[in-house]
């Protein structure tokens, strides 16, 4: 009786084990799934990277027979593997400044070698070693410089590692330069391979990211000021509620949009042209434009808050700032949709102008109702709530005219077409002027106007 | 004549360079001084990397003519290179992965290349390539997980490397278990080596700089809050109006600190038992209380901004609402000040708790004052502003209640002692208890009570 339970209490332990395992499977599964499905360069990067190790690494395993750079030859497949990273941009970044690195390092360090072979036996340990101290902590140190932290600090890193390497080598001094003309010509055939593959296989362009992502955040706030009036006035069908809900919160990404900005800014500018974007494109207007619409943001997310929070209007209130309220959110909404779809299709963002406009005038026309003193009976703190949200919404007319500016600005830049050029081109190519679909990681949102 | 004017143009010229080299040399040298002051620690950390470095390349050296590891000495080098970060927790993360991914994608290598060797010639290397690309394809792959990416990132990179190298390696067999032996054991001593020097010379702990980064935000709203009284309702003199304004906007560099919030824990979780933080302190209990305290931040940014817009209150409405208003965010801002220094001196913050009662009961005696009509006849466009203002700072109270509730509750995962027992345990060791300072990057403000 006793083992007929413990054997049964086995198997039960057994098919709970059996069944954590395959709940455990099933979940990375999905999220497998998921990640594949939020964007599917993420399986052509992998297969590339795939590609391009196997290529250099076959490069590696023949070169061993052959003999021709030796052991060095393993510096190839580490070139592969520590610059291909996702984007052209970031690749490009990081194979240059390995290359220019390994470059200065080696030279540097060839030249401390040869310094220190003159002098005696037991000199040379030292002053090597000295040298070796100086350059580390001082590079180290200018690691630390902002601006070169954000574009260079890769090549600083791979400027001690050559220089290191090189210096303290204990080969003779014709063999450390060949050392180093080794390392040197085994990581530009890795780093060549990578960005030959990065660019010319299905490349991501990190610019282009960019873009898209300048455009869906400004998107975003429109949604939420479009969703704003349907919820806070209580006009639309119950029904569809919980969607409208889940894209009004769509802003809260843009909160923390900066990190994001700004690594894509510093990949984009090692971009060569591609698409619609020259060499030299003014990627830094990006970050003003982002920097605004986040500002933007944190007004779109105090007034949800503030909205969510235990302060309620009452409804004849509520009813009487209604127009002018639902007027300047939907216009606002408007605006910044016309701007997204500016940026996407690379057109003057002009069409927003008069949407701008209407918002401004529905602004004056709510402080001017407030001022005849339509409300001769209401108490001061019902109207508290509503007279807050009016003037937050205010504050957003005010970032989305902000907003705009920047964007027009970004226009003249990059010279922009005017829409009806662009629509003119189109045609003449025999192409009808669609909506266009933005791509990005996990942005993805349909520009419906 | 013209041979005189072409040299002085010359001499002009060369003056001109000079003196651009020299207006170079002189901001290079105060932006070194003022990274230095700002953070000293950043020079101690460089001359720790030089030392680190130093002395693993003369291990390089030396072995170099004993020849005990070859050229696998060169991988300490690396090791120390690259694995050596600014602070302990990002030191041993870095470490600890770039160790156990050497030991597995080690032992996978010399596994597929034993199994490669079993079978022909000409199919070995198909098998080979075969694998290689399965591994770095699938591997590349799964670095997209968030959750690894943030923790494991750097494993799976060595990883792939490692497998590689090994796998691909045309040597025999027992070489190829020597050359796989040879990378993990200098690998080991590099980056004990490196560990080593961080931990035991001057450490940089990430753990107590998320602690002072986090005291630090809160505060920077304190500050805010304090000056906001003085500042809109113009009690302050004139003379040290602009410190008080530089000081006030010190809040802005919390609405981006999410990034660094988020690193901070990652590498704070690799940490050991250190100074009053226990190996498994609740590090995630400060992601909880920063975005809290972002949140308000953008609340603040909202009221900051609209303070700073077109809308001007008149001074008579103004004086009628000063009271509750600079009594809110006086009562907040003290709250907020024992909070952080609860959290800096890790006592328990209920000091804290009287203060936002007060805030708390200012704010509904606004409301109430609002209530009973003590503004017949003024316009209700001219109440507006202040009526804004007046909900902003109720919903910045909400908040700072939050933050109240989640930095008691931090207090109660760490077990921090209440303020008397901490004072009498100073006391029997004979020190009196004193206003700590914050020590962090150039965040550097004294908490006064």
């Amino acid at each position: 009786m006793a083992t007929e339970n413990q054997e049964n209490e086995n198997v039960g332990w057994f098919k709970g084990f059996i069944r954590k395992i395959m709940n455990v499977v099933i979940s990375v599964a999905k999220d497998t799934k998921k990640l594949g499905e939020e964007d599917p360069r993420r399986i052509i990067h992998s297969f590339k990277v795939g590609l391009a190790i196997t290529l250099v690494s076959l490069f590696y395993y023949f070169d061993f027979f052959y003999a021709g750079f030796g052991v060095s030859a393993m510096w190839a497949v580490m070139t592969v593997v520590v610059v291909f990273e996702f984007s052209v941009g970031a690749t490009l970044g990081k194979g240059i400044n390995r290359a220019i690195a390994t470059l200065l390092g080696g030279a540097l360090g060839v030249g401390a070698h040869r310094l220190a072979s003159f002098t005696g036996e037991k000199v040379d340990v030292i002053m090597l070693g000295l040298s070796v101290f100086f350059i580390a902590s001082s590079v180290t140190f200018i690691r630390f410089f902002p601006k070169l932290k954000a574009r260079y600090d890769y090549a600083l890193l791979i400027f001690i590692l050559t220089f290191c390497l090189i210096s303290v080598s204990g080969y003779r001094n014709d063999e450390v330069l060949e050392m180093a003309h080794r390392r040197l010509s085994t990581i530009l055939i890795g780093g060549s391979a990578t960005v030959f593959i990065c660019i010319f296989i299905c490349p991501i362009w990190a610019g282009k990211d960019l873009h898209n992502l300048t455009a869906n955040n400004i998107e975003k706030l429109a949604i939420f000021l479009q969703g704003f009036g349907h919820e806070y006035f209580e006009t639309t069908n119950d029904k569809n509620q919980e969607n409208v809900k889940a894209s009004i919160d769509g802003y809260k990404t843009v909160l923390n949009s900066k990190g994001t900005e700004e690594a894509l800014v510093n990949f984009a500018k090692w971009e060569p042209r591609h698409g619609k974007f020259r060499y030299r494109h003014p990627w830094d207007q990006y970050l003003k434009i982002g920097s605004l619409t986040r500002e933007c943001a944190y007004r779109i997310d105090a007034l949800n808050g503030y909205l969510n929070s235990e302060m309620q209007t009452s409804p004849e209130i509520r009813t009487k700032i209604q127009e002018s309220c639902t007027k300047m959110s939907s216009e606002c909404s408007h605006a910044l949709k016309e701007l997204a779809l500016g940026i996407n299709t690379m057109t003057s963002s002009l069409p927003a102008d008069p949407h701008i406009l209407n918002a401004k005038t529905a602004a004056k026309k709510l402080k001017s109702s407030l001022k005849t003193g339509l409300w001769p009976d209401t108490d001061l703190v019902d109207i508290i709530p509503a007279a807050t949200i009016a003037s937050m919404l205010i504050e957003i007319v005010s970032y989305t005219v902000k907003i705009a500016d920047s964007v027009h600005e970004l226009a003249s830049l990059s010279k922009f077409k005017s829409r009806d050029e662009a629509s003119r081109n189109e045609k003449s190519k025999g192409k009808v002027t669609r909506t266009p679909s933005i791509e990005s990681h996990s942005l993805s949102i349909n520009i419906i106007e």
